[in-house]
């Protein structure tokens, strides 16, 4: 059980001025600090407030009174950080909520670095690393689908599944080493067919789980999305409705697009990873040409190619090019006869080796809506209700889930084979080992801090 | 008493990104709208959860969980706003607040405006109007002292010594009626002495929190501050010192300001509403000649000029001239002998004529403490107690209160004379007019919304 020495506290909202702040305060010396800190209007001592009672009163710091507030007190291991921990909203004003945590620190609180209190609900148990993780991007998140992925009850399944694959390959790898150290005296709890059958069913449960990344990914980090086409058919102009801003400069000028722009948007339930490219005529500028490189880099990569065509006039010999090279990528293509506000002279023939083809406007909107549904189609798997089922939602959550599950599988393939156990129990190590890590019972701290380093303090 | 029909809802921390969000709903449908959004973990019903007990649970929209958040219940008369109140404590991420607001709206909660969770406090008589401009200055002071100023004691007492004002004249008013009435009957409550002796007395309290003003804008409002002296002495310098960033432009030519640069900056308990000028030379460029102009306007109104002189050579002609003209200034002249850090040549000799006189160095900071501790004692009345004490903190008080007494003075007069009672009592009303006005009682709703326009939404 992990015990921090320290009390740190904190604003936990954002800065600036605002109606109400909340500063937060978590440790062994919490409350003390607190009754240091806030007398209470009813003139009772703090000490003997009830738990999770909102009481009035005042914060006090160099002998008087500086602020009215409300102060909740949440004794271990019931708060969010299992910690005692005292909250006070008090008024929102920039130096007055200095001045409340300037009172705290004043009688011996620390200032929390970001993400410590989360850190701290983790390392006490009460929060498992994925869970933490799941805070991160409900943060961050920028569509419904993004905070329904992390919402309380998906996160917790994925913690409590990941629990109970982590109990199951313990209970087997006990099952190994009895019939290792024993092995004529029959002690293990299993049978080879059940280790078998129960290697089997992890295995399933854990690819399953990593089945869920697709749309975990596709919802919280971004599908990366290349727009491409030639010059002036309007991949601007798409770009900045997609961002809902005007990051890419509009003109009527071919060519005026010389840098990829990035930017991480959401569309319908997934977010894109989207990158506006340079259009890919064959450029003598020497600063043109470095774009159309960099442009043709990006297509290779993507896994979402947007390719937007100018329905208003006929291809040219350019874009038939750019269809041939679309027809040979590793990403889903997705077709954008642009333009359908003007007279349309572009025949669909030409993409008819091309299953996603969309009539859309730019201009108009018209067509962004089926984009969004092609997509979250394309990139989500509709079976997944987001919000309730257990989501992988980030590449070091895939990476560990993957490395158990080879593990796991090797150690079947070498059981299964007739290998001595103790083949098959050195890669169920590995394999809990990686689980170990998933949930952060044993991960490194540098992953730890990296992980909270994204979190805002006071959180 | 006020009774709102709908119910608001707002975020009240700052907008942006942070550990936690409070979103605050008051009206009469609160508990119920709060019941069909939020679902306690506990299972039992919301109505039923005790009034200020801090409770778990799932904000649902749209049919789902969309975060697990703390919900508290502050049950009419016993909150804030007077109103059943709910406040909800969720994870910050700025779309997951946006969405946990739009749960609310689509249960029936109205955005509120700015300031109107406290207009409802207002209206339903759980603050004075005086509070509640205490509490706006509260959210913007810049300096312990302008905390201090409208903690919660101070501002309480204020509005107690007014209500207290406002009861005294109305049992004097009815006296005067009384004696209107039936001249004959001697129903009066109090003897003619009496009357005379609480005018009296009514007339010394209002003068006495009239006195408080000086402090009260000293520390609220700020004193009308000119930096003045010739070119080149330091002035931006120390214009930039004083409000602590880079705002005017520091060279080592002369007469590099010309426009007149104004901040309001705290120094020590005061706030100075400072204006750098150009220097008084007499320019010829005519854009800096304009500058000299507004200067030597803002030098004519200004209650506190700065004169600042550089040590490190003697005075100029000009220098001489702006000396005889700081003489005759009505303001309060503080004489700043510039660049201690250099040697000095300048003797004192020359500004024999001023009180005041203090060497500092805009480079260094010394002589900075002094000067901080000078202007306090000059603006602010040392037998004050901050925080404490009731103090007249706005143009607004001042003036309603100064009509006040001028009323009562007035009946006091009339009343001394001899004069018929009705003269008197009509004075009375007037006084009491003011007096109500001034809680907030009658306030006009132009007042009432200039005072809270500055509030943010959500408090």
């Amino acid at each position: 059980m992990y015990n921090a020495e320290t009390t740190i506290a904190a604003l936990s909202t954002p800065p600036g001025k605002g109606g109400v702040a909340l500063i937060r305060m978590s440790g062994p010396r919490a409350i003390e600090i607190a009754t240091r800190c806030f007398i209470l209007r009813s003139d009772n001592p703090l000490s003997e407030l009830p738990s999770r009672h909102a009481a009035y009163g005042d914060v006090i710091f160099e002998g008087a009174p500086i602020d009215d507030a409300i102060i909740t007190v949440f004794r271990a291991p019931h708060s969010y950080t299992g910690e005692d921990t005292v909250e006070i909203s008090c008024h929102g004003g920039i130096l007055l909520t200095e001045t409340v945590l300037a009172a705290l620190f004043a009688a011996g609180a620390e200032q929390a670095e970001a993400g410590e209190f989360t850190r701290r609900a983790m390392l006490s148990g009460r929060l498992s690393l994925t869970e933490a993780e799941a805070i991160g991007n409900l943060l961050e998140a920028k569509s419904r689908a993004g905070i329904r992925l992390s919402a309380a009850t998906a996160r917790t399944r994925l913690s409590r599944e990941l629990d109970e694959l982590h109990n199951a390959l313990l209970t087997l790898i006990s099952s190994l080493y009895a019939k290792i150290d024993y092995p004529e005296e029959d002690l293990a709890d299993l049978s080879n067919d059940e280790i078998l059958f129960s290697l089997a069913d992890i295995t399933a449960r854990a690819d399953s789980l990593l089945a869920t990344y697709r749309t975990g990914r596709a919802v919280a980090e971004g599908i990366p999305t290349v727009l491409c086409g030639a010059p002036n058919v309007g991949k601007s102009a798409l770009y900045n409705v997609l961002c809902g801003e005007d990051l890419a400069i509009v003109t009527e000028h071919a060519g005026t697009t010389r840098d990829v722009l990035s930017s991480t948007v959401p569309l319908g339930s997934v977010m894109l990873r989207l990158s506006d490219t340079a259009g890919l005529r064959d450029a003598t500028d020497p600063v043109e040409r470095i774009g159309v490189d960099r442009s043709r880099t990006k297509m290779e990569e993507a896994e979402l190619l947007l390719a937007v065509f100018d329905g208003s006039r006929p291809l040219t010999e350019e874009e038939r090019e750019l269809l041939a090279f679309l027809k040979t990528a590793a990403g889903c293509v997705v077709i954008l006869q642009n333009k359908t506000d003007l007279a349309q002279v572009l025949s669909l023939d030409a993409f008819a080796d091309f299953e996603h083809v969309l009539p859309i406007s730019a201009k108009t909107g018209e067509g962004l809506d089926a984009l969004s549904e092609l997509i979250t189609r394309l990139f989500t798997d509709e079976k997944i209700h987001l919000g309730e089922d257990a989501v992988i939602a980030s590449a070091r959550q895939f990476a560990a889930l993957s490395r158990a599950r080879d593990a796991i599988c090797r150690a079947r393939d070498a059981f299964a084979c007739g290998l001595p156990a103790d083949i098959a129990s050195s890669d169920l190590e590995q394999g809990l080992a990686a689980f170990s890590e998933l949930c952060g019972r044993t991960v490194s701290d540098e992953i730890i801090s990296e992980i909270f380093r994204r979190f805002c303090v006071g959180k």
